[in-house]
């Protein structure tokens, strides 16, 4: 017998016969004499709806009030989950994040779990019954709901994995694993039965969006076995092969099939700004990226170049929604940042290899650049991390660098 | 300076521009310098979908969990209220019940509130801010959300007023306040500009829909002056004006106008069932409503005829759509009982007159008899209390003895 946590996405919760589905899959490993906790997101579109009502009324709306509104999809998804259960006799309670003690900062609409009483689901569970628990929510020191943004649901589930020591946390979602690259771009992409949780980080942070990125810190954190697997199977399908299935996001030490590079992750949309003759005086960054960040816009790759003569270019990547915003802001700080002019490209992507492998072999640098060169596809930046290298390239050589790199590093392989 | 309590109903909440006129109502009273602690109902309709929802589930549903998902229709509304005020410039917080200590019993889908933690809502009174409260719920012991059920936000306004000790609760509905009697009946009924809290309980629960019956009794259990008003106002129009609209539910010592009779209820929709020649021995009435009671039918007017060698009729009413039901319960203790046979009538109808001046004035049930005799109405059942005199007809008179009564009460005079 084993403690498991089960995580649905809104598609899989989308109508109630949807719904009665994952009741039919959740007792399956009921009855196969498993604890089963389950956290299913909001009904597909329920949360969209909710934001865009209160948007009528006030935009931006207030963060707090919008937690109380946009909180209410999953609170209406574990009450109906929890009938589903029993009306195919199973005993299952439901709950809202507060009624469980899940404690969250303040941040309303991106807040973090600080805790997680497991007092009242053990006693559920002990008692055989099939516990539900809202996701993508909690609530802070004084009671207020705090949800934990989009995705929020992912984390939700790996971080009650983690206070009840659960086995292993199933994310069921609409794809059946995490693939070497995105099989819509690369036929041939191949899926990963394993990856461990430092590249799964990279994997998603690079915009691979099977993850939110926080449940996959919080998997590591707590090193809770996660696997990401198909919602569309057959619920009852045989339940030692569905326990197999997808990719488990694993630990280093677990020594596995070590690849050198796990997976090709790529980002279509992002932009790039060039701050040009800028006095390279101390501070520098900080008085570029400063004014940027207030604006709350994201920074991610950043180059600055050798000073020539006291001036310094100084380029730096953000999502291609925050490109115009970025603009301004350096615009308006031209007087103070004495910089010569400004210049931008919004139309470039980001291409990362990922692989813990890497770490203990040299070339993979090497090989990119030159199968990059290969291709004739220029490389406007280049950043680097233990497990990755990232490359910012035209955006109309992505899908060939994709594949190409994809082949030379021989991903399609077992 | 005074603290108001506000409710507003689903129809009041309907839409995002009905919230904002909502807002602008309850800024108005702000404005004038008083405390408001607001209580809406959800959006019309939401309630229905998500019990219809549930339905598609589990049906009947399980009633916890149809408390978890009805409940959050009011949580919806309280954000978007709050956000709605904040738009306009005012300070304003949303709480769901549980965030401020309303505490109910375990009945889900009918629970009875029990306690109210006012400290958290004074805290932000005090700190010029409007609270926003959901209705219709709490939550009991183990932190289970419970409803009041249908109309339940009448109470919980109510209940919340009792709390703060509010210096009035006003309900804002789609009528302007509460009639001698349906003026679709009598296009001559009257509003009254105050009623008794015991003739608003008589009139509540004998079928005019206007209140909640248990926030009335709640409104005399605790003397919390409530007055029903329109919500259909213009939500600028004066404030001394809308202040002494639509009908004050008040307590008889404060010594208003005291006409006899008050107002004309009727309740079209009963049924009437007759046990016959059932032996009479002790306990025949208990044996008889006992079944009818397990099998949740509520009983209305009971009659038990003088027994005839040792044989007597029973007669009692029940709601039309308990009918059939009540038929088959009996049918099915029909040995037990040893009575000869049942004969009933799903068309019959009550009227009711209801007056605290009753009690001071003889002579109100031959006035009521006679005027029906007048117009040849055959009276099947009479049940009298202190303050009204009900009789079942037959349904096809039901507007004519309700318009005779009228007029023989003189009920269009002030």
């Amino acid at each position: 017998m084993a403690l498991i946590v089960h995580k649905y996405g809104g598609t899989s919760m989308g109508s109630t016969d949807r719904i009665k589905n994952v009741a039919r899959r959740v007792a399956k490993w009921h009855d196969a004499g498993h604890q089963v906790v389950v956290v299913p997101s909001a009904m597909s579109g329920e949360t969209n709806r909710l934001i865009a009502l209160a948007k009528e009324i006030q935009n931006p709306p207030d963060p707090r009030e919008l937690d109380m509104i946009a909180s209410t999809g999953e609170q209406v998804s574990v009450g109906l989950l929890s009938m589903a259960l029993q009306a195919i006799g199973k005993a299952a309670v439901s709950y809202a994040g507060w009624q469980v003690g899940i404690k969250t900062d303040s941040a309303f609409t991106k807040a973090r779990i600080q805790s997680i009483d497991d007092k009242r689901v053990r006693a559920d569970l002990d008692q055989n019954k099939i516990v539900i628990i809202t996701g993508f929510q909690g609530v802070d020191e004084n009671s207020n709901i705090a949800t934990l943004g989009r995705g929020g649901s992912d984390t939700s589930a790996v971080a009650i994995a983690a206070a009840l020591k659960a086995d292993e946390c199933l994310i069921y979602t609409d794809v059946d694993g995490v693939y070497t690259t995105d099989p819509r771009v690369v036929s041939e992409a191949r899926r990963l039965k394993h990856i461990t949780f430092e590249e799964m980080l990279e994997m998603a942070s690079l915009g691979s969006k099977v993850l939110q990125t926080r449940s996959v810190e919080f998997a590591g954190n707590y090193r809770v076995p996660t696997r990401v697997l198909s919602s569309l199977t057959d619920p009852l399908m045989d339940l030692a092969e569905e326990a197999k299935s997808g990719t488990l996001i694993s630990f280093e030490e677990d020594n596995m099939e070590q690849a050198v590079i796990s997976g090709i992750a790529f980002n279509r949309d992002e932009a790039k700004i060039t701050v040009m003759g800028v006095p390279d005086r101390p501070g520098v960054a900080y008085h570029i990226l400063g004014p940027v960040a207030d604006a709350n816009i994201e920074v991610d790759m950043i180059i600055q170049n050798q000073s020539v003569e006291g001036k310094t270019d100084f380029t730096f990547t953000v999502s291609r929604n925050d490109y115009n915003k970025a603009l301004e802001v350096l615009e308006g700080q031209k007087g103070e940042l004495g910089f010569a002019s400004l210049i931008g490209d919004a139309k470039v992507s980001k291409i990362s290899v990922v692989g813990v492998g890497m770490r203990s072999h040299v070339g993979v640098a090497s090989q990119m650049f030159r199968t990059l060169a290969d291709e004739s596809i220029n490389i406007m930046m280049i950043s680097t991390s233990e497990i990755k290298i990232s490359v910012l390239i035209d955006e109309k050589y992505m899908e060939l660098a994709v594949r190409a790199l994809h082949k030379a590093f021989e991903l399609e392989k077992e």
